[in-house]
């Protein structure tokens, strides 16, 4: 994989130029990217020109940054998974890219998206066994990183998109605090939960490339912040784990235990079952909205799963989303009782290893805290049977990006050291 | 002035067709258009057609609405009120146009906006004295309903941008609860702030409106609420008012006391008055985000004023913004208190009559409702100095949009009847 902040620094030291680490990028997508299929749109003649021309100031320094597809750019199309867009040019970049390029980032390419981040499968393989999914619906993101074709690639989470794929394909990432990242320019699928997040190699990377770009004091490598304070919880509401999700759970409690980290087990307040029911209510509600145009015009376009969800015969009535609501901020409101004490959230990332490509996965483990807004963050490092990739999730109360973060990045050096 | 609720109910019945309903705004287009510049695009032809076409069903009937410009439309050109996008097209209509449309509304054309929604005065003039601002930004959209050529309107409000115009236009208005309205497809300004409002003749006009399109229970017509419970502020966080704001304050508190309302005093908390300065802070990080592809690269063809906000020297940092938003969140907890024993507040909806065409007016009166997300309502009605109107402002809880319409439905009618 390629290591962003280990590149950020050789960039700023001279060590190698933004061209230097586009011809990486290239070598690996000419090994891989026939195969798995991470990208939309890459255009490397477009990406070299940009790699030379340029003076890069800001702490990327000319770092190759990916964007799944349901980020508008000008430069490349922006398809969101649908051939309602084929070829479809937006006027403008999204804020995230501007805010990318700003931080001395370098657009790279598309990443391939399932249809409007929903549940359709992208065609991406999973890097690790390419009859399994790379998980969704950033599927290009996550395989993309994996693969050693993108430093780092932004995604986004509405209901697991970012934890689920992230834990499929053995990388870092993080879902950031509900607006800690603007969505300005992002295809909307569900306003109340629509994140942006970022992948990357290991949980410095992105804890680096998350910090760059907003300005926030949000870095953990070189520093020591001690051991955290976490709280195991095996989401009850969540349904069945697979062997290896609790193998993983496992296996970082032993090894947090060891290290002399505080492990202790938290109860999860009753709003938050009922606000993991609730998820599926706001998002049918308000992508029904935000989908409006494609369902009014361009229904035969649309995937049959997606028209279920969407544009379903008895639609979700404003009563149900409104009650949904209600038991939403109820639950932000239970999370501070849960937050108060502990540093961070240790769960699992998803219900297991990566399934076969029939579907994206299962959300079951991330939609709540999606809902939360809380920050959540994928620690990479443990593999199972046939070295399938299985991660764990971390998560700090809402604006808390940092300590989730640094307890992410002291679980990931525990694991690092037992495998 | 074109009543949106009679003209529905004329077209139910038969007696009016759309294509008729047309040919109304086709003559007050003839007679007020050329001098006032309402639309900023308004295909007459098209226009037609679409009448002609129709079957509609829901419960507009075919009846004309009309979209600011900063909403989507594929149809029409989509210029944001700014010559970066001189003659944009964009792929697909905001979700507000295809819920209008699903409601039986038929796309009038787009409404003139300033530039971005922000301060830079649109070409409009004011229907009751042309040396006068409409107010900003949503001027097309006030002025034409108050001229007889939009039987209702969408217009959006990020600081004052619905509520004030209508006051300054003598035309009903309602900026609702926070996100009661999707606003996908919407041009953003600051996503904690953008807010859809509806434009229309008179209270009644707007509640049927908002109702037909939401899908909501808000109808004031047609039923009796009784007297409201009226708490009374005067901003005092909102600087001076002129002698109009406050004789219209006094007009509104007599005429409820006579009528047997209940009309109670409310002190504000000082949460409110920390959150009416925070507004700015919020507006200014949040847009330098938003309209950073703009900034990034096209800044010779923004305006000074938005430039000088967005684009500053020296950017409102991560920290301040952070502290803003923590001012925010508790001004809306302290909301509670002040909603508790009341149906609604009654206050200014602007610091009086409109001013000059060398501003869009203040929106003081309004920036810290839009901060806390209630819906607040323009009551028209009142008219002083050479017939100018000056409209008052009905607030009601988070949530209590029909609250807020039915307390405004009851004042309106007793300054009809005052005048």
């Amino acid at each position: 994989m390629l290591r962003a902040l280990d590149l950020a620094e050789a960039l700023e030291a001279g060590d190698v130029t933004p061209r230097g680490v586009v011809e990486l990028i290239v070598e690996a997508v000419a090994e891989r990217e026939a195969e798995l299929g991470a990208f939309a749109h890459l255009d490397l003649d477009l990406l070299r020109a940009a790699a030379s021309r340029g003076e890069f100031s800001g702490p990327l320094h000319g770092l190759p940054v990916a964007f799944k597809d349901i980020i508008d750019t000008a430069s490349l199309p922006t398809e969101y998974g649908s051939p309602i867009y084929k070829g479809w040019k937006p006027k403008a970049d999204a804020a995230i890219v501007t805010m990318t390029e700003a931080a001395g980032g370098l657009m790279l390419g598309k990443a391939a998206t399932c249809e409007f981040a929903f549940l359709n499968p992208a065609p991406t393989l999973n890097p690790f066994d390419a009859a399994r999914t790379p998980g969704g619906s950033s599927a290009g993101s996550a395989a993309g990183v994996a693969a050693g074709m993108m430093p780092l690639a932004f995604g986004t989470q509405t209901g697991g998109s970012v934890i689920r794929p992230a834990s499929y394909c053995g990388v870092a990432a993080i879902k950031p605090s509900f607006r800690l990242l603007p969505t300005v320019g992002v295809k909307t699928g569900a306003w109340t939960l629509d994140t942006l997040g970022l992948f990357g190699a290991r949980v410095v990377d992105v804890a680096f490339g998350l910090a760059a770009i907003s300005g926030r004091d949000l870095r953990v490598d070189g520093r020591d912040f001690g051991a955290p304070v976490l709280g195991v919880t095996r989401l009850p509401f969540a349904g069945a784990m697979a062997p290896e999700a609790e193998a993983a759970l496992d296996v970082a409690i032993r090894a947090a235990e060891r290290a002399g980290a505080s492990v202790v087990d938290v109860t999860l307040p009753p709003e938050w079952a009922a606000a993991q029911a609730a998820h599926a209510t706001i998002y049918s509600f308000e992508g029904a909205h935000a989908l409006s145009w494609e369902i009014a015009h361009h229904k035969d376009k649309l995937s049959g799963i997606l028209r279920q969800h969407f544009a379903p015969e008895v639609p979700i009535s404003v009563e149900a989303y409104d009650e949904a609501r209600g038991i939403a901020k109820r639950a932000r409101r239970a999370s501070h009782g849960v937050f108060s004490g502990i540093d961070a959230l240790l769960t699992y990332s998803a219900t297991g290893v990566a399934p076969d490509r029939s579907s994206t996965g299962d959300a079951a483990c991330n939609k709540l805290f999606t809902l939360l807004g809380t920050p959540a963050v994928n620690v990479p490092g443990l593999h199972f049977a046939e070295g399938l990739p299985m991660g764990l999730q971390v998560i700090s109360a809402f604006g808390e990006d940092h300590r989730a973060l640094a307890a992410a990045h002291y679980v990931e050096n525990l694991l690092m050291s037992t495998q």
